[in-house]
């Protein structure tokens, strides 16, 4: 075996480890009346980030958005899904992913390491426009797709409307527009008594 | 309502069908052991997209490479999932895919219908150094997936090697260290008697 066939074989590892996001689960139900799993969680995000890069607040280098999006949640393939209005979880939620992204990212050559490291912590520090836009989607896509199930999960879980208004914050930071339509969103699911 | 507002309605209402993808099973099993469906496969293609780029025979643009992954299998919400080898299925499979495409794109304003019609023919016709690494990508995935599950659906269908490997053929004009990588797991798995 030489260096590249070597260099090949980590990248597909990675690839093969990074598929198990399709068998995590997130609280969130889909139209259709499951739960969403990581995978096409991303898969919403990055198609979103295309087709509505025109309002982000920034201008976004868009390949930049859609890998951030595309990885964001790798970590929970030993870290689990955090519900967003899980506190308890959300307080050792930093820790169980940092270890994750060491595990799971070890596993490509170093450069990509180093690389997937940092958009990982691009995302979730959201100081760059990138990420803030990525971050925007991120909390945008699971409102689409409450709205799109009658808010079951929100139900489940008795969520009131200030804690949903106070998640889109994110998306405010990201893009004025997307969090104007949140908002709108948001007040025709109170108006319907489902939030 | 403003001009904006209905541009915006129009986007989601598209990203809203588009979710449809993740009800579409395709043949190909994950190594969980149930079939993977459109969306997650699709969220595959753009993560190797951006990972295995070095491989690609030509230089790419990425960020229009990810993007036809993302799309490329949007058609089959209406015209289904055609098999690889479905020789009956595949001589219907353009036209129902061409109709489908105009329904589903019709839906976004018009500079991005244009924009996404575009990108699906550019797949299709697989004639630029984008189209051909998406498609590459296309074959080589799918080959993984039966790699990490032991080859069940090639077992389902009766596949046979020469089918596997002329399939590969697409893999080679994107990226030829890709198509080397498909043959070695070709081999192998011929070895174990799985082709």
């Amino acid at each position: 075996m030489d260096t590249s066939d070597r260099r090949l074989d980590e990248q597909i590892r990675f690839i093969l480890e990074a598929d198990k996001e399709k068998d995590i689960l997130r609280q969130n139900y889909l139209p259709s009346g499951r739960h969403e799993n990581d995978a096409e969680h991303a898969w919403s995000l990055a198609l979103m980030a295309w087709l509505l890069k025109e309002y982000a607040n920034e201008p976004v280098d868009i390949a930049h958005v859609m890998i951030m999006c595309l990885i964001h949640d790798i970590v929970e393939i030993d870290a689990g899904d955090t519900y967003a209005y899980d506190e308890q979880g959300r307080k050792t939620q930093q820790e169980r992913e940092a270890k994750a992204a060491e595990r799971i990212f070890s596993l490509l050559p170093e450069d990509q390491q180093k690389e997937m490291k940092a958009l990982f912590e691009e995302f979730n520090r959201s100081e760059t426009p990138e990420a803030r836009f990525a971050n925007a989607l991120d909390r945008f896509q699971p409102l689409l797709m409450n709205d799109a199930s009658n808010g079951i999960s929100w139900k489940e879980h008795q969520i009131h409307r200030d804690q949903v208004e106070s998640r889109q914050q994110k998306t405010k930071e990201g893009s004025e527009t997307l969090y104007q339509k949140a908002l709108q969103i948001i007040a025709c699911n109170a108006g319907k008594g489902l939030l």
